[in-house]
C-alpha cells in the first residue's frame, strides 16, 4: 500500500503536478485494450527524465513497491495492467525526439514518443521507422513488446531496429547499451535481452532507432479468392518464390464484411490478400508485381485490383490498421479474445484451416500478417457468459497447441502479458527456467511489472 | 590438470578414438589465426552428439575442468585459445546437415558444419546462408562470434539468421531455444544472448538457420579513385542514398598492391571500391547501378569496371575473401595485429583518414566492409620486436579510442576473444557489469571458455 509519506516522496521526485491518485486517472491506467480484468494502480507518475525514472526505481526498491510502465495502453495481452497495484509510470512527459541523424539513418527518442508522430517527423528527412503495429503505440511500448506489423515481412520487427537503449534497472541504476555502428560483436547482446521483456527487467527511457529510407516507388494489390485455401496457398507461393513484399496481409470474408459495414465500402466479401512491394526502380517493381499477379491467377484469384494509387493505398492500410477498432465498433458490448500465433509459412494454409474449424459457431474474425506466418483470430464475446467464454478459451488453447505442434509461437507480436503466460512452458520447455533465472538475477524482488510473462 | 582417470572417463563418453593428448593435436588446437600466444589444451575431444557434449559438460563441472569450443580455428582474436588449458571440444564429428526445409527457407545443422560446404548444399535448393565471413568457418564458430561479412550490408549478421539453438549449459543441462516462425514476442530473447557469447555461456551443438533465396540477377562494379577520401565519401553517399547493395567493400592501394603481387593481377593500385547489387529484376538493377555509377563519377572515380560477368565476379569475391591469406603469404615471418572497428557511416571518411595517419610508418593495410562502417586494419610485424610492436599496439589503442569517440564499437565482427578485452570497459561502461553478472549466473564456476571477453 502506498502511504501519504510515499506520495510526498514521489512528489519530491517528479513534482506535485505529476503524481495522481485521482479515480479517473487510476481507471485509465487499470486496463489495456484486451478483455483482461482491470486492476487499479495506487498511484500514477509522469516523470520527465531518465534521472527521475531512476529515482522512482530506487524509491520503489527501498519500499518494495511494484512498478509497471505505461505507454498509451494499446497492448492486447494485459501487458501494462498493474496486477499487483503500486506505481504506474506513464511516459507521456517523455515525448522528445532528442536528435534526428539523417546521415546515419538514426533517431534518438524518449520512450514516450508515439511512433506515428515520429514517422511524420521523419518523413521530412525521407526516412521512417518501419515496425508498424497499427495502434498508436509509443516507442517504449513497442520495444517492451517487440512490436511488429504490416512492414515486418520486409523490414523485420522492433528488435531489428534498436541500436542503443538507456535502461533503468531495479534499484535505480542507469545503464546505456549498444552503439551507433551498423554491426558489432562486442560482448553479450543486452539490447535483445531488454527488447520484448515487457518491462519486467528494466524501464526503457531512451532509445536510438535504426531507420530506413522511404522507398521511391511502390505498388499495391488487393486480390480476392473464392476460398480461403486459395488465398493462404498464394501467401506461401509468393513468399517461397523469394520475393520480399513490403506487406502481405490476409483477411477472411468475415473481416471484409465488417470493414464494408463499418467504413461504407463495397469490397467483394471473400478471402482477400493485400500486398505491396516497394523499391528504387519502377521497372523492377512492375516486373515483380506481374510475377506475383501470375501466382495469384494460378491460385484461382477472382479479382485483382492493381491500379492502386497513393490515396487509395493509404486508405487501404488505414482500413487494415483500424480493423480492430472496426471490429469493436461493430460489436458494442462484446469483448475481444485475441490470438496471435505465428507458424512456419509452409503450415499457413493448414493453420488457418484448423482455426476456421475451431472457431466455427463463434463470432470470429481471422486475419493477419500472412507473409510472416502470423495469424490473428479475434473472437468477440462476453466473458461473463461463462459457458460460452469457456468455449472461446478452449478454442484459444487448441489453436495455440496446434501452432506449437507446427513449431511456431503462441505470440507473434503482442507479447505474453497475462494472456499467454499459460503457454510458455509448452513453448519453451527447459529454457523457460533460464528466463526465470535471468528475471531473478536482475529483479530479485520482483518489482518490475510483476505477474507478467511468468505465471 | 587432467588425470589418467579423467581420460578414462572422457573416453567412456566419446569413445577411445575421439580423445587425444597427442602433441600435434594439442598444438593444432593451441592457436587461431591471430598473433596471440598459443596455449596447449590438456586434451582434445571430438564428440558425436549433443548428448555427448552434455556429458562432457557434466564431467567438466564435477571435476572443475575448463572447456573451450573449437570450430576450425579461423578466429582472429584468440577466441578459441584454451588459455586455462583443460578440454577443447572439436566439433569436427558433428558436421551433419540434419534437415533442409526449402519450403520455409530453413536448415537444421550441427555446429561443426562448415558454412562454405553448407552453401554448396543449399545452392541446389536455390537458397543460401548469407553471413559470409570469408574464412572457412564452422556454423558454430560463426554463431559464437556473431560473424558477418561482405553480404551483411544487405542481409545482416549471423544473429539475424538464427531461429533455434540447442545449447549445453555448464553442468550439462541441454536447452532448446526459439521456434520456426519468422517472428515471435514470446518471453526473453535467449537466442541473441547466446549468439556472440563466444562459448562463454553455453556450448552450441545444433542450430536452425534462416536462409535467403539466391538472387535471380546481380551486377558488380569495381571502381578506383584518386585519393582515399574520394572512395570513402562515395561509400557514405551511396549508402545514405538509401540503396541496399549486396556488397560494398573498400580496399586501400596497399591492399591492391599485395593482391596484384599475390595473384598476378594488374589492377590499378589506387583506393578501390567493390560493389554489388542483386535482385529479382535485371531492369531494376540496371537503374540502380546507373545511379550508383553517377555517384562514383561525382566523387571523382577514375575507372569503373562494370562489365563484370559471373566468372570474374566470383574471382573478385574470392580475391576479397582471401585478402588475409594473401597478406600473410606476402609477409612470411610476420604476424598480423588485426583491428575491426565499426563506426556510423557518416564518420567513415574521418575514421579511415585517422587510421591512415596513425599507421603511417607501419606495414599496414586498410580495407573492410565499408557499407557497414566496418574497417579492418592489418598491421604485419614481429611481436618479439617489442619497441616496434609497442608502436603497433599504441596505434591499435588510439584507433579503437577514436572509433568509440565516434560512438562505434571495438569489434564489428571478430568478437572480443583475448585481443579486445581491454576495450570493453570503455565501450560498455556500466552495462559491462550486467554482462559479467549474466556470465556468473549461467557459469558460476567460470568453466566455459575462461578468460575470454572479460579481463
Amino acid at each position: 500500500m502506498i502511504t501519504r509519506d510515499d506520495l510526498m516522496s514521489l512528489k519530491a521526485i517528479v513534482g506535485e503536478q505529476c503524481v495522481s491518485t485521482g479515480e479517473s486517472v487510476l481507471n485509465l491506467h487499470s486496463h489495456d485494450e484486451s478483455y483482461h480484468n482491470p486492476v487499479l494502480p495506487d498511484v500514477v507518475l509522469w516523470p520527465h527524465s531518465t534521472d527521475e525514472v531512476s529515482r522512482i526505481a530506487r524509491y520503489s526498491h527501498e519500499r518494495k513497491i511494484p512498478v509497471t510502465c505505461w505507454g498509451v495502453g494499446t497492448s492486447l495481452e494485459g501487458n501494462p495492467i498493474p496486477i499487483e497495484h503500486g506505481i504506474v509510470i506513464d511516459f507521456h512527459q517523455m515525448q522528445k525526439v532528442l536528435a534526428v541523424r539523417p546521415e546515419d539513418f538514426q533517431v534518438d527518442v524518449e520512450a514516450g514518443v508515439v511512433y506515428k508522430e515520429l514517422n511524420k517527423t521523419l518523413s521530412r528527412y525521407g526516412l521512417f521507422f518501419p515496425p508498424d503495429p497499427g495502434a498508436a503505440a509509443t516507442i517504449g511500448g513497442m520495444i517492451g513488446n517487440n512490436a511488429s506489423g504490416i512492414r515486418t515481412v520486409k523490414y523485420g520487427a522492433t528488435k531489428d531496429h534498436i541500436m542503443r537503449l538507456v535502461v533503468v534497472l531495479p534499484g535505480g541504476e542507469v545503464i546505456r547499451i549498444g552503439n551507433r555502428a551498423r554491426k558489432s560483436s562486442s560482448g553479450y547482446d543486452l539490447i535483445h535481452l531488454f527488447v520484448g521483456s515487457e518491462g519486467t527487467l528494466g524501464l526503457i527511457t531512451e532509445a536510438t532507432l535504426r531507420l530506413v529510407g522511404l522507398p521511391a516507388n511502390f505498388m499495391a494489390l488487393r486480390v480476392t479468392f473464392p476460398e480461403i485455401k486459395n488465398a493462404t496457398d498464394t501467401v506461401f507461393k509468393v513468399m517461397s518464390s523469394g520475393f520480399s513484399p513490403s506487406a502481405m496481409e490476409f483477411l477472411d470474408s468475415n473481416v471484409i464484411t465488417v470493414l464494408n459495414r463499418d467504413r461504407s465500402l463495397a469490397m467483394e466479401e471473400r478471402p482477400t490478400l493485400l500486398m505491396e512491394s516497394n523499391g528504387f526502380s519502377e521497372e523492377g517493381l512492375k516486373a515483380e508485381m506481374a510475377y506475383i499477379e501470375e501466382i495469384c491467377s494460378e491460385n484461382g484469384s477472382t479479382f485483382i485490383d492493381k491500379g492502386i494509387g497513393q490515396t487509395e493505398r493509404d486508405r487501404l492500410w488505414e482500413m487494415r490498421h483500424l480493423t480492430f477498432e472496426s471490429l469493436k465498433r461493430q460489436h458494442p458490448g462484446l469483448l475481444p479474445l485475441i490470438m496471435d500465433v505465428a507458424i512456419p509459412l509452409s503450415r499457413y494454409s493448414d493453420m488457418v484451416a484448423f482455426i476456421k474449424q475451431e472457431v466455427s459457431g463463434l463470432l470470429a474474425y481471422v486475419f493477419g500478417h500472412a507473409g510472416d506466418g502470423n495469424v490473428h483470430v479475434i473472437v468477440m464475446d462476453v466473458p461473463a457468459n461463462s459457458s460460452r467464454w469457456a468455449k472461446v478459451e478452449q478454442a484459444h488453447q487448441r489453436i495455440v497447441e496446434k501452432a506449437l505442434a507446427f513449431e511456431g509461437t503462441c505470440t507473434g507480436e503482442h507479447g505474453v502479458g497475462i494472456g499467454k503466460r499459460g503457454f510458455l512452458s509448452d513453448e519453451h520447455g527447459d529454457s523457460l527456467e533460464l528466463m526465470k533465472r535471468i528475471k531473478r538475477l536482475i529483479d530479485p524482488e520482483g518489482l518490475f511489472n510483476p505477474g507478467k510473462i511468468f505465471s
